[in-house]
């Protein structure tokens, strides 16, 4: 079986450890600062003291992802004060556990009588979350107060849920649960944990107790709307259902399960062929946070959850493990280099938790003022929001990003992700020198592996490869090339073409038609007016023939590029025969990822054509 | 000062007298028997009897509308069947009149006591539409029982409104009296109703009793947010703004009034240069049926509601009174042969209340599904609606067509519009020989006019004329050419070149950057997928090079137009590398008038360019 080489193996350098960085001394402290004043951590106590906010029934997943968060860091970089924090925290859970188990710092102070009674309620979720930052924790400090608590905890769950089936529901309102339970098992080695990931899979979309009774959507909104073995599209809340997806291709790679296997495919294969933006986004619509349908990708009120797509990382880092195939690292790259670091400013302070690929302020200003419609956008990114689940989920994500970039299969090691690093793992050394994403050489030192293969992922992206100074052909096996490693210690010389591209989107994606957006290596690139002068994107357009300029960027540790278009030409009447009349002006694209970093903006991921 | 030469004098034949027929073959009577069916001339009567409808605040003005549209078409057309009628309905209203002059179907049988409190609730503008339609039904037939039913009610709102100020508001809610007014001034002379006309016009927007309580707009709804005189920018609901600019406009021509005609030249050049679709449509939004701001011209939700592009012909009309300039003659014509006849079916059986320039129907329906979004797409004419104001308004704008082309100004006759004619005033006569608006050759042979001056519009959209088989000079006097008039029976030869042409908005208007439309002459074109196997006007893109094929259509009485495009070539992914690979396709193309008349259909304006 493949298995993952953990965050814990690998070094990470340059871009990834400069991110790291940032994470760990801007973004954790951040959170903590404002999960403090805004009551989340004083609400793990379960006491409603006087003057202490009402807790939200999420709380204890922002809490969860901000300790597993940090359990991330710490492995990386020690840090006593950090740590003490984290136990602080770790106590007041403990210390308001019930006996039975129990654990849920909304419902034990507001309305106890009433706990497993209401589906939507994310108790489960919490649970899962909390049960992730568990193991993370004990994972980096073998402490194991946490884990204790949530095993505890399990038991009851289990008891409600399995044997006496006492609950008012079937399976989680919101999906988490599940994935956090393979890691459980996979730390301990415990069938139960496992067995209750698969009852909760297994009766989803099958009981009559889960039966829904919300009035503005269905059960498709939770993913109840059918056995989980016959999901083909997906559906409904973005981040529930790429959870449960990942849950799903947990529990498959454990059992075997062709019909969840062949479920999980096409899951995948649905969103990556037609229900996923350019940068890795997912969730078309605000309303439900949701997928729509085939195609409807709108950039202006583009939803695109930052957790979303945080969500789909974790559903193709799952099916690399499923399957060796280039197109989930492809994606989770997209994914990665564009819509998840898109989520959090360049200083780390501050978070989008929708990323919209077009921003138009005035045009967004005239429908709110006239058109009666409700959508908010922020054009600058915020500390905190009421429901502020990107924020520690960002951190978690940055914090473990060397997790992502190999797998092990007996004698093969597969490098799906180019990051600086060193990886240590099953008496293997792989260095990777490289200064991915500005660059693609990428050179590989291998250690340890003599009489094996190497397997490494050509980018989907990439039209020209070369290894060790040779075109590469065009033949690879779903995506990876794979290599006999004949010496002790073996390099690797990859060099990834990195010109600019024009990207277009399938026509059926009404929104993108006519237009191109503009991509270089895995990054994609948007035009913001603040960096050009005022000019709004909508009046430009470019030249598909055009030569950019490059050039290195420290800021965004990606390359900054200028292009040569056209801006279309002021007239002072309203309709007039055309011409082709248009003013040619250099604009500067930077990576989608860093936009909103220079000012309020009207910004455009996708450019007409002139 | 210049005076209008009425429909009466003019007998229409050609395009104009095809859609006169159908107008009063298939328009007049479908409304008779769809307002009977729905109460609205029963509750004329103003009596509530069991299973009656309860009458609606505008019913009145429905069937006012309607009368008033028999009364054009009865006279070129006498059918005593008609006039009886229209007479039924007369005597309902006449025996319904209070002894104190007051009428309105709904106030009396409904809440008498609350007459004149409630400004929003439409009292004076149905007293404005039935003037109207006392005036012309006393003009063709010499029947003066409406005339004189308006008479007294009028002098009974010149009490309450002037004489004792005793109604709970000063001015209307609805304005639409100011212009009904000036026409029962000029039918009689007496000075009462211009003075009233007056009145409302100079107390809007400066009274404390008519500030308003509305909780979801504000005073600007319907133009009381400021004096008319400092009226600079349209805003608001597009009806009652254009009938108030007409109004303005045809007091000033009595009164000389030169702020007044100073705000009404500001409001009509930023509808002219700002706020107008290129159909002649106008009032973006829904909400409100209003107004935004300059370049806000969205083509998928455009309201453009038949209604205010019909208000604007008015407008237009009067300010040509006013000023003899071709840019108010270029707009009617764009409103005429695009938004307002687009409003009704070719065969004159249904109508559209809102005219958008684009049809997505499946965007549309993944808005509604998955976006939370209320608006409303019709993609099907209808037969009648609750708010069933542009069906008689329609009918009766078709019915009086002829009164569009001539003003008169001491010895000059201008010609403002072309269509196959023989005009008869004051000794003078003029036939116009034209295939209008299919081709854009005009003969005009004026009798009658010796030694006065023949002035002759260039339409605005022409860049090549010829008069008498020799190019046109480009230097006209606003617009006009002044020809000297030396013979008794002298002929003039106008051919105006109706190349089509590839039309471009201001960059300012988002909605239709890179793209243009297609008009030849005053039409502008659409494609519907309906005509052209089913492809998405989105996914085409035109050479802007192209040449076009045109042939005459029957159906519509204009030209149908073929052109080479391009279709983006289908794909297999979501994103690649963009390739120049199209499909080359011919597309059809209709006027934008004829839109949904061949199946439900994806329509679109503008089209992106290649």
């Amino acid at each position: 079986m493949v298995k993952s080489i953990p965050y814990s193996a690998v070094k990470t350098e340059g871009f990834w450890k400069k991110r790291a960085d940032i994470n760990r001394e801007s973004t954790i402290p951040t959170i903590y600062k404002r999960f403090s004043e805004t009551g989340r951590f004083g609400a793990l106590s379960c006491k409603l003291e006087e003057g202490m906010p009402r807790p939200h029934i999420f709380w204890d997943s922002d809490a969860a992802k901000w300790i597993e968060a940090c359990a991330y860091s710490l492995r990386q970089n020690p840090d006593s004060e950090l740590e003490k924090q984290v136990d602080g925290l770790i106590d007041r859970i403990a210390a308001a556990q019930l006996e039975d188990g129990y654990y849920n710092c909304y419902y034990i102070p507001c309305e106890l009588q009433n706990r497993f009674t209401n589906r939507d309620n994310h108790e489960l979720y919490c649970a899962g979350h909390l049960t992730e930052a568990a193991v993370a924790y004990y994972e980096t400090t073998g402490k194991d107060k946490l884990l204790n608590v949530m095993k505890k905890y399990l038991e009851l769950i289990i008891k409600v849920f399995v044997t006496d089936d006492s609950a008012s529901f079937s399976t989680p309102g919101h999906e988490e649960i599940e994935l956090a339970l393979i890691k459980l098992y996979e730390l301990t080695g415990e069938e139960k944990y496992k067995d209750l990931c698969a009852h909760f899979i297994n009766t989803r979309g099958t009981s009559e107790k889960d039966k829904g009774t919300r009035d503005w959507t269905g059960p498709d909104y939770d993913q109840s709307h059918k056995p989980v073995r016959e999901l083909r599209e997906a559906v409904g809340h973005s981040v529930r259902a790429l959870y449960l997806y990942s849950g799903m291709a947990d529990l498959a790679r454990h059992t075997g399960d062709k019909e969840l296997i062949k479920a999980c495919k096409a899951l995948f294969d649905n969103i990556n062929l037609k229900r996923m933006y350019v940068t890795g986004g997912v969730g078309s619509t605000a309303h439900g946070e949701a997928f729509t349908e085939d195609y409807d990708l709108p950039n202006d009120i583009a939803y695109s959850e930052t957790c979303a797509s945080i969500a789909l990382t974790y559903f193709c880092r799952r099916m690399l493990l499923l399957e060796p195939d280039s197109k989930y690292a492809d994606a989770a790259e997209r994914a990665f280099y564009n819509c998840v670091l898109g989520g959090v400013s360049l200083d780390g302070r501050a978070f989008f938790y929708v990323n919209p690929l077009e921003i138009n302020i005035r045009k967004h200003e005239l429908r709110k003022k006239y058109y009666n419609r409700r959508e908010n956008l922020l054009t600058q990114r915020i500390e905190v929001f009421d429901c502020s689940c990107c924020p520690p989920n960002l951190a978690r994500v940055i914090a473990s990003f060397g997790g992502e970039l190999y797998t092990k299969d007996e004698n093969t090691v597969f490098a799906h992700h180019f990051c600086k690093s060193t990886a240590e793992f099953d008496g293997i050394k792989i260095k990777q020198d490289t200064r991915y994403p500005a660059y693609g050489d990428v050179r590989f030192t291998v250690s340890g592996l003599k009489g094996g293969t190497f397997a490494v992922r050509i980018p989907g992206w990439c039209s020209f490869a070369t290894l060790n100074g040779e075109a590469l052909p065009k033949e690879t096996v779903k995506g990876y090339i794979y290599l006999d490693v004949t010496e002790d210690e073996q390099i690797f010389d990859f060099y990834f073409d990195m010109k600019p591209r024009f990207v277009a989107a399938n026509p059926a994606v009404d929104s993108d038609l006519g237009k191109v957006c503009i991509a270089r290596g895995p990054v994609i690139y948007c035009m913001e007016s603040s960096l050009n002068g005022g000019v709004k994107p909508g009046r430009i357009s470019v030249d598909t023939n055009a030569v950019f300029g490059c050039e290195d960027d420290e800021e965004t540790g990606a390359i900054k590029l200028t292009v040569k278009a056209f801006e279309d030409a002021e007239s002072d009447k309203l309709y007039y025969d055309y011409t082709a009349e248009k003013k040619e002006r250099e604009i500067v694209l930077l990576p989608y990822f860093a936009y909103a970093n220079h000012g309020e903006s009207d910004m455009a991921v996708w450019l007409r054509m002139a």
